[in-house]
């Protein structure tokens, strides 16, 4: 059950666009439980496209190719194929009859050209193509499954999931499909989470563990093939335990949600409030936040108090705080907590929090670049302030110090 | 100067990850005049990486991997690499104690895994990383070139960048290199700008000219070889000019910088202030606009008045403008209106901005997704209110109303 997927396309070996295509593919021939160990890019090219048919044909049983099913010169792909497997081109007169009414309909004149995209390979299962022209092409040969698809992820989705796939599965027959499950954690490193699960890792067994990290978050994906994803969760359960009972304190969340999701679905089933005052982010964590839909149930609003005069003007911070030989500050303790406290008292959320810090290119008032206060207030209770060092440029200081001030957010909440 | 690059990373097989380090790769190595024939994603399995790399030997001259770096058992590249090339593996100092001093700065206790990320391969160039703890590889052996780079975008792109682009540089040597010119558009969409320069485009001149497309901006870039970029740049004058005769009044930068490092540099250079409330954009307006080095002196802060709540709180808009059976709404004119104006006079800078809209997923007030009114007000002027009617999905709907908005903003400013 080896795959390959051959994506053919000069513009994708120039760096024009990104190949979205095998990654979409990929994720489908994964839930049907197939191996992809290989994916390829290869140019408008003749001799490489032979070249790579020719490779992944000693590799693989299914091959997957997309892209080069079009009217132009270089449009190359089903010629290739079809010399490929020894087989001469036809054209498809159902497709060539669908482009021609469609072309008069919309009162074009078809250039002789898109004839091509009718051609299909003799003795092949035509592919339809539900929002285009080329026809697409299924073929088995020697014990191998070749599919031919369109590039345009828009005719190539629907092609794939409405026709190839039913193919494929009426191949594979009787296989199992793979299932997954996401465990996702915060506040804890990719090395340290891995050196916790090491054993359990290194024991390959059943179901896979595989580790992926993001910006502030760490994925463990749980992979077992079942018949249903009730029996494939069913076998994982002992695994997923032990891996609770080693690091359930980070644990956010049991589905491939981001962190952001899972605050907000906290907050929102607890019914609670919330409002952010941040400085040196920028809008940063009111962006994450309200890029969770349905966060406007949880998150009333922010000041973005990138200066002081905003810090003074909005958030009643004495000047004297904020300037002043012997001042704290913008980037000190005593701001980020007045900050919180002044916006909690404006708000009346039930949590407030505030971000100050230095996010660089330069230090500020003699601080460091990354040094960052995070004030956390709950409605009646005292205020705490929390201070972190964080490495990077700007950019990943401004995201690091968001998810940072997010993560304390949801510790002091998970724990009340 | 046949370039291949190998991704290597089961997470992209499975489909997991979108393969955008080989499109970064290629457009970048296509800069410096090298030819990516072909691009292989391999899982982390030692055989077929092994087989991947011997494939990759024999028709290509430079073979660029990337991923499995870090410090995880699945991390094999640098192993088997090494293998491959007949040499062992060493500790890079230098790298080594850069991990260590890091972990301890941050107080973190540093496990014995973390080490592999500082292996290199004997007789190798290392590559410094500036964005993360996996040392890069670069080596020359039997006339074939080969670059190992760690897997995360954000260390890959500043390794290649700064330090594998110069290697490969004084390898290709006397090769004239490479030049770019951007040309940078906004509110002028990609189809009609390349319908204005296709006959331009058609000609295949040199320089060539290639488009892009990303959300609000298009970039023509113009390539040519020359022994240095002041003869590519004047080599592209005549065509340069001929583009600006028929679209400059789009273009924003003749320089690789996003609209809003534009925008924050004509509004730097002119001295004036700016602040922001935005509502339906939850923080996405300021967080561009700080994303920017240097922002602070023109942006003093903003006020994300998500809730109704928070646009009566901190700037006075009344009650029976925002809710009631016959009030205009949040989503209105009126509220556009009063919220830039409310903003300017509280601020006192010389321009403000209001966003208010719906964002979706669902409809609000009546008003249906994608509905966006714009407040600009300068300090003295009369406010001026535009609305539009944006398409796509949440996230969509509120990077274009952010985007539309410092739009509107940059070409009032331009015009005065």
């Amino acid at each position: 059950m080896k795959a390959e997927i051959i994506a053919v396309g000069t513009e994708i070996l120039l760096g024009q666009i990104v190949n979205t295509n095998a990654q979409y593919l990929s994720e489908k021939l994964a839930q049907i439980g197939m191996n992809v160990y290989f994916q390829t890019v290869v140019g408008d090219n003749k001799e490489r496209i032979a070249e790579a048919l020719k490779i992944a044909d000693n590799r693989a049983d299914f091959i997957i190719c997309c892209g080069g099913l079009g009217p132009t010169q270089d449009d190359l792909t089903k010629d290739i194929f079809a010399e490929f497997v020894g087989r001469s081109i036809e054209v498809h007169e159902p497709s060539l009859k669908k482009m021609r009414e469609l072309f008069k309909k919309r009162g074009i004149n078809m250039t002789e050209n898109n004839i091509k995209q009718a051609y299909i390979v003799s003795g092949c299962e035509p592919l339809q193509n539900d929002t285009g022209l080329a026809v697409g092409v299924a073929l088995t040969q020697n014990k191998h499954h070749y599919i031919l698809l369109p590039g345009p992820p828009k005719e190539l989705k629907p092609m794939f999931d409405r026709y190839a796939v039913p193919w494929l599965q009426s191949i594979i027959g009787d296989q199992q499909p793979l299932h997954s499950k996401f465990l996702k954690f915060a506040g804890i490193g990719e090395s340290i989470l891995e050196d916790r699960l090491k054993d359990l890792m290194e024991q390959q067994i059943d179901p896979s563990i595989a580790p992926y990290a993001k910006e502030g978050e760490v994925m463990i994906r749980l992979t077992t093939k079942a018949e249903t994803q009730k029996k494939a969760f069913e076998k994982m359960k002992s695994v997923e335990n032990e891996i609770i009972k080693r690091a359930g304190k980070y644990l956010y969340a049991s589905e491939n949600i981001t962190f952001e999701e899972a605050l907000i679905k906290m907050m929102s089933s607890k019914n609670l409030t919330l409002s952010v005052a941040e400085s040196c982010t920028g809008g940063k964590v009111s962006e994450l936040i309200t890029s969770v839909g349905g966060s406007s149930s949880v998150y009333r609003g922010g000041v973005v108090c990138y200066s002081n005069q905003m810090k003074h003007e909005f958030l009643h911070i004495p000047m004297e705080v904020l300037e002043g030989k012997d001042a704290p500050g913008a980037v000190s303790t005593q701001t980020a907590e007045m900050l919180a406290e002044n916006l909690n008292h404006q708000t009346n959320t039930d949590w407030s929090i505030s971000v100050t810090g230095v996010a660089g290119p330069s230090e500020s008032e003699g601080k460091p670049v990354g040094l960052v206060y995070i004030g956390i207030k709950q409605k009646g209770s005292p205020i705490k302030v929390k201070s972190v060092q964080l490495p990077g440029n700007r950019e990943m200081v401004q995201l690091r110090a968001a998810k940072y001030a997010l993560y304390q957010l949801w510790k002091e909440i998970r724990e009340i």
